[in-house]
This record gives structure tokens, C-alpha cells and sequence, in this order.
């Protein structure tokens, strides 16, 4: 299986005619997880040519308006696309009563349920699991309360090795599941053939953090240690971590630190001030030291791992 | 002086990957008004390079989303533009609450006051006057409480006739103030000579009505009596009149039949169903009625008059 991650919007604060405040679409594991959702997501999701139906579970890092103020309309278009069933939207406590007061207000009715997960808590929390996906709150340390998400793949079963299977005509279709999960297999005449013998690794799971906006906080490190991708915002360089500390943001530097430190194997940046136009600078100081450090491109369709 | 009208949006409910919601940029008399706010509006004012600074006053026309669910993310941008004047804000009753909830959930600080003016009136008042223009409201016919606005020069003062003047010594410069306004000039020996000898007529001042979203209202037509330009949304064509009922919009062949019998210059349609791709088929059917009939292009800077 893979995963990919769809580039939204990477902007910081003003979106401008050609940028677009955060937002991401992350696919894994069949399943469509949108986070953040600044203005003008939806029509990203078009030209992303995204299937809105797919998108079941919502995930707001801090309430924002460049990381929010897209879901009013995103939800009022899939009442007007005629969805029916339950739309899950993780996110700061208040986003209850600020999409609910909009909705009442604007005779937005629904023929489908949003069920609000409202967070508070400090500390890192699961907040989804499904029978393939499991998805974690990253606290973060920002001006306003914050969390990045975590998205892991559960692991996987494993491959049934079918050249050594095949010696033993003991072994039938009904073992196989046992095998999957990892049991050794006992021969009639008592001999225990090892289940590494009879079934091949899995492919690793895949994960994905989204840690967006944040200070330079190394308590996230143990949270996303070794993740296959890492997106840490880095709105500033570090010629301007006075601001950046004073803001609640990371330099570029700080980014690539936290993706050095937690061993994370590719780091992608954004959340760029408007006051930098050629985002390559942002690169140059992280690549110093963390070489895997890589640029958002707007509606890019990343594959992780 | 001249008046202009900016498209920023003109399409009816789901945003597509290239169409907006509705939004208009008024420039009349040296000032920007704009009218009505749909989701991506400040993207659209940034492309069509209006300054933000200018706009001091927001008409909404109604609280459905694709009328202002840019609203929040314009304000919020207009705070990290650095504005500091009073931003005054015309809609429905229950627009203070939506945007103050926002803005408070958010944690979006301004340093400048938003004055709102919530309206909930069914007869046409006049909400808004300076030394130049007046604006009143039109109200229309929804599925929700909604008004159009119609946007008035005032008379403007009559223009010297130099010629004229320059035979009488009598006639002083401080004179031409009360001949600009109409008055009429008496000589010593007793003679009244006719303002209308002493001055021309100046031009006739401008006006545009903005009619979105209504079913089909003729009690508009007295409000509206001989704009330079109308506009008033088409969302469906004659065959599907039923649905413009049900749903609260108008047929092109009724907002023909409106600018025909208010005698307005110009008929501007707009917030077209999105089951509609070529929409010549609008101005097909509004022409038969009232020939001077025309289709917005988006960020098009229509000249008023």
C-alpha cells in the first residue's frame, strides 16, 4: 500500500492571487483525511480533483482563520453535493459553537451529521483508530491552542511465503490466516516450523506528522520519531527567530532539527511569510542539517514512503 | 466622474475549480463599496489589484454561504494589513453575531472597529449617505431575509458656462458657488438673469442596483426606476421556472422582464446554476425582452453609464 499527501495551500496568514493558506489532503490507507482548511480549500479539492465523498474525517490544528476559514463552505458544499453520511471534525474546543453558530445563522441544513471531536488536553492523545489507521494528537506551542496529527498505518499482516508453504501439504487454506498473524506452524510429527520460514515481512506501515504552527518545542520529537514523512511549519529563517519565537513559529533551521532529532525520514517545510518570495532559501538553511528537507509544490500529490 | 463595476464572483452556490461566488467590487464617486462576500472574495480582490485600504463599506445581501463566507478571512486579513479606520458593515440581522463569534473563537484582534448595520426591514430604507452618494436597499425574495442595494449618485452641482458669464462684470468669482447650485443671478439694474443662461446641466448622476438572490419581485421595479445598470441574478433559464420558485431565484426572461418594465440601461445577469456550462443561453433568452442584456466576465471592469 501507499500513501500520499496532496499539497493544498502552504501559505501563511494573507492568502495573495496565487497562494492559498494551509491545507492537505492525505490519503492512506484507502481512506481521505483532510487537514487544516484555510479559504478556498474547496476549490483546491476541485482542482486537486479530490473526491469529496471519500473525505470523512476533518482535522483543524488550531482555530486560526488561515487554518480554518474554509470549512464553512467546504461543509455547506457537501450538503449541496447531497451527502448523507456522518462528516468527523477533529479540532480545537470552540470549533463546535463557531461552525454550529455560522450554520444556524447562514439556515445551513444538513442531511448529514458533523460529530466534533473537541480537544483540550496537553498531552499527546489518540483521537482515531480504525481497523488500518490510527491518528494522534501532537501538542504543539503556539498563540493560540494547538495540536499537529500524527497519521499511522497499523502493521500490516504478513505475506504468506507460498515457495515454502507449498513443501508442506499439511499446511491448508484455513492455516493461512494464522500464518498472517504471525503463529508458527506445529507439524503432525511435532516439529514446529517457525513462522519466519513460512511468511515474509510486511511492508512497513507508513506514517505521516503534520506539526503546523509551532515554536521550536523538542517535546515532539519522541511522538514523531521515525515517521516516513514530517511537515513542520518554517515561517521564518533564522536570522528571524526573535519574530518567529514572538509570533509562535519555527525558523527553517529549527524545522530541520526536529526532523534530524527524531530521525524522521523526509522533511517537508511551509507556512512561508509573505515577506519571502523565493521559498529556496528555506531549503539552503535546512539542508545544512537535515539533507531530506523538500519544498511544498501547490496541488503536488507527494507519495510517502 | 465615472463608476465601475468589478466581477469578483457571479456564480450561484458550490465554488468550482475556476468560478467564484458572488462578489462585486463597486467604485462610485471615489469610493469602493463592496457587495456581497462569498469564500475566496479577498483572492479575487487581490487579483483584480483593488486596494483594500479603500473599501470602508461591506453591503451583504443575505447569510448564505456563497454571499459571505469571505466575510471573516477578508476582515481577518484586513487586521494583518495593518487597517486602523472603522470598517462598516450592511447585511441581515445575525450578521454581528456570526462575524463576532468568528472573531472571538479565533482569537481575531483588530485594531479597528466594525460598525455593522443589521438590517430586518421589508420596505426600502436608505441605510448609508455622504456628501456624494446614497445607498438604499431593495428587498427581495428568498428563501431568506435578503435585500439587493441600490447605489445613487446625488445630483451634482451644475457646471459654469464661462462663455456666458464672462459677459457680465458684475458676476464675481464668489458668485459661482450659488450659480453651481441652481441659483438664479440679479443685475443692478434689476435684470434676473435665468440660471440656466449662466450654467449647463451637469451629468446626470449614476446608479446601480445590485438585485441577488429573488424570485421574480415586480414591487422592485419603482426602487430601481432608470439605472444606468442592473444587476439581477438569472440562476435557471424559463423552462425550469418551477425550480426558480421553489428554490427563491428568477428565470433569465424574468430579470428581462424586470429591467424592461423599470426602464433601467443595462441588464448585467448572474449567479447561474452550475447544470449550466455555455451561458449564452441566458442572454438567448433575456435579449428577446430587453435587448441590452450581458453576461459578467470575471475580475471585467464594466464602466457604469
Amino acid at each position: 500500500m501507499t500513501a500520499f499527501l496532496t499539497i493544498l495551500g502552504f501559505n501563511s496568514a494573507i492568502p495573495t492571487a496565487n497562494s492559498f493558506p494551509t491545507a492537505q489532503l492525505l490519503e492512506m490507507a484507502d481512506r481521505s483525511f483532510l487537514i487544516d482548511c484555510g479559504e478556498g480549500t474547496q476549490v483546491q479539492l476541485r482542482r486537486a480533483k479530490a473526491k469529496f465523498s471519500k473525505i470523512n474525517h476533518i482535522f483543524i490544528s488550531h482555530l486560526h482563520g488561515d487554518h480554518c476559514f474554509g470549512l464553512p463552505g467546504l461543509i455547506a458544499s457537501l450538503r449541496l453535493l447531497g451527502r448523507e453520511t456522518p462528516l468527523y471534525v477533529y479540532g480545537p474546543k470552540g470549533i463546535k459553537k463557531m461552525l454550529e453558530t455560522i450554520f444556524s445563522i447562514t439556515e445551513t441544513h444538513r442531511d448529514f451529521e458533523v460529530i466534533y471531536t473537541e480537544l483540550e488536553a496537553h498531552h499527546s492523545q489518540k483521537i482515531y483508530e480504525d481497523s488500518r489507521v490510527e491518528v494522534y494528537t501532537i501538542p504543539l506551542d503556539h498563540r493560540i491552542y494547538c495540536n499537529g496529527y500524527l497519521f499511522r498505518e497499523k502493521p500490516k499482516p504478513r505475506n504468506l511465503n507460498m515457495d515454502e508453504i507449498r513443501k508442506y501439504d499439511e499446511i491448508e487454506v484455513c492455516d493461512y490466516q494464522n500464518l498472517k498473524n504471525g503463529k508458527d506452524f506445529q507439524l503432525k510429527d511435532g516439529y514446529i516450523l517457525k513462522n519466519e520460514v513460512l511468511t515474509l515481512p510486511p511492508k512497513p506501515p507508513l506514517s505521516y506528522a503534520f506539526c503546523s504552527d509551532t515554536r521550536f518545542k523538542e517535546d515532539i520529537i519522541p511522538i514523531i520519531k521515525g515517521v516516513d514523512l514530517l511537515y513542520h511549519e518554517a515561517t521564518f529563517l533564522k536570522d528571524l527567530k526573535e519574530m518567529a519565537d514572538y509570533t509562535g513559529h519555527s525558523t527553517a533551521e529549527e524545522a530541520a532539527t526536529i526532523a534530524q532529532k527524531a530521525g524522521v525520514k523526509k522533511l517537508l517545510l511551509g507556512h512561508f511569510s509573505n515577506r519571502y518570495s523565493d521559498y529556496s532559501v528555506f531549503t539552503d538553511e535546512a539542508r545544512g542539517i537535515f539533507p531530506e528537507t523538500y519544498l511544498p509544490k501547490m496541488l503536488e500529490r507527494i507519495e510517502i514512503g
